[in-house]
């Protein structure tokens, strides 16, 4: 796959700027780095603050969600990269307005380093903080050990739960219980087609037969649970839904948010004729989809491939995730 | 490039139903029709329809800007091939509340054809139509031959400016004046890095080397100006903005609308890194770039490559361009 891009080692750097330059009613450079953007506009004081931050390369997520009723700032990584602690701090910083930071973002080993040493330094200057992490691949482990799952797109569901709810005044403990729940909630299965390129390796991470996918790849390459032969949208969809129905265990009458995310390459037409399957499937389960968001939310570049996220919803998460909310990138 | 499917002479058709599914608060599939979709709400009447049509294969275009503020009705091919003129006029009459309805869409021949048809039958219903067709790309005519011009990505800036200009009040020939100026202003260039598959023809529609890039190329795979060697961010920037600046001829100071669009394949990250360019080169050149949309507009499924489009404004066109629309794709 080819990229459009100046200098690999610049990737990021570069793709930060543009989307500032491009978006400055949403975005800032938070003065003095070149990674953390916070809202272009301070929230008012009081508001619970939410930070996120992981490695570039998966726009929209995390920079794309900074806004009002979305996250408050983020820092950026290398393509693939966690930022440094150090980077995790200022975002922390910028992102509080006296009412304490919730840190919520995937659960990868680096962030999670980093992220915990963030929270030491800005709790050095007062700063109280919170954590929920988010781990929805139902592949990357089984249910027993849910600890060891990764985060994928449902991510983009919990920040805007999060974030709606520190919009609406809950207090730091409020946020934090909804955005767990909101976590514990998500579930994501993943099917790649093709690699992506990390720009400063300059070649695909890996490689997959011209008539082969894998179910289960992570959002970085990382092995999956099954390769074989490309399948139908229809046997797809399943191979998706299967697993999420199975792990979530859901009574008739449930409700959901369900999110089809392209990784990037694949295009939306591909990610309506699989949601006619899901939303057969559903139906068929006697669960409604309440909240449809099919489109590019979380990516791996130019991936070829899809996921499926399902997130059951009570009245107070489905409210949340209804309100408004200001991103170059979110649309419900 | 591997395509989520499962029947490929269904792809339009389940495109379509899983989008009115996944977004019925949007569309609407119009009683009796596979390929016709109209807004969820009838707008009030006495506002002017605007409908638009052509291939199916470019979403957002044409269908996913059906909506208030938007487009009214969209008839939609098979993959890149033109509606029917039955099913164009199907569009009209569901567009139309008694002021007339505009018939907006690119300059290709079937769809020129068949859109006039459409318009007779139409006619010999009562409705009044006009016409405004969108030739925005440079490097499909000189500017001798405009008239010979293409529509391309520039038509999302008439599609949104002449659905304001409805929602506005104007009256047919008010919308009609708006949209023919949004059409004049628009120019648009593109680069393409990959091919797509038309899912009936199973293989790509072309061919490009491994370090090679096409200039000028159609959204179709209509051949270009130039191929040669990839070339970086900023070079590629160039070679879009160099024709575009040379057909305007814009004198310092003026305003323009910015969209930056991928094909497809080719993630936003890379959008970003050429939005830098095209900022700097505006800003030596004295032109401001008011109004900023960077993302996935206009695509060829999963093409690698851009497009970049530049629309002079003064301020009717500026405020149409703002003002509020519902679809499940807009987001300035």
């Amino acid at each position: 796959m080819k990229k459009i891009l100046n200098d690999p080692f610049a990737y990021a750097d570069e793709t930060l700027q543009g989307l500032v330059r491009a978006y400055p009613q949403y975005y800032r450079l938070v003065e003095g780095t070149t990674r953390v953007i916070a809202r272009a506009e301070t929230p008012k004081n009081g508001k619970v603050g939410i930070v996120s931050g992981g490695g570039s390369g998966h726009l929209p997520i995390f920079t794309g969600y900074v806004g009002p009723g979305f996250l408050d700032a983020v820092a950026s990584g290398d393509v693939f990269a966690s930022p440094s602690a150090d980077e995790m701090a200022t975002a922390i910083r910028a992102a509080d307005t006296g009412a304490g930071v919730l840190r919520l973002y995937g659960n990868y080993g680096g962030d999670v380093m980093n992220f915990d040493m963030a929270g030491d330094l800005a709790e050095m200057d007062g700063i109280t903080c919170a954590t929920v992490l988010l781990a929805d691949d139902v592949a990357s482990a089984s249910l027993a050990e849910r600890e060891k799952r990764r985060g994928v797109a449902g991510m983009v569901l919990a920040f805007k739960i999060a974030g709606a709810a520190a919009e609406a005044g809950l207090d730091l403990a409020g946020v934090t219980e909804v955005a767990q729940r909101a976590a514990d909630g998500c579930r994501t299965m993943g099917v790649a087609l093709s690699s992506c390129t990390v720009p400063q390796a300059g070649k695909p991470t890996f490689s997959l037969g011209e008539d082969e996918m894998e179910v289960g790849m992570g959002i970085h390459g990382e092995p999956g649970v099954m390769r074989g032969k490309l399948q139908t949208a229809n046997q797809i969809a399943d191979a998706m839904l299967d697993p999420i129905l199975a792990d979530l265990n859901l009574p008739r009458g449930a409700q959901v948010a369900v999110l089809v995310n392209s990784l990037g390459a694949t295009p939306v037409e591909e990610l309506f004729i699989l949601y006619n399957r899901i939303a057969d499937r559903l139906e068929a389960e006697g669960i409604t989809p309440t909240r449809r968001i099919v489109g590019r939310y979380a990516t791996s570049m130019e991936m070829a491939g899809v996921s499926l996220t399902l997130l059951p919803l009570d009245d107070t998460l489905d409210g949340f995730l209804a309100a408004p909310a200001e991103c170059a990138f979110w649309k419900v």
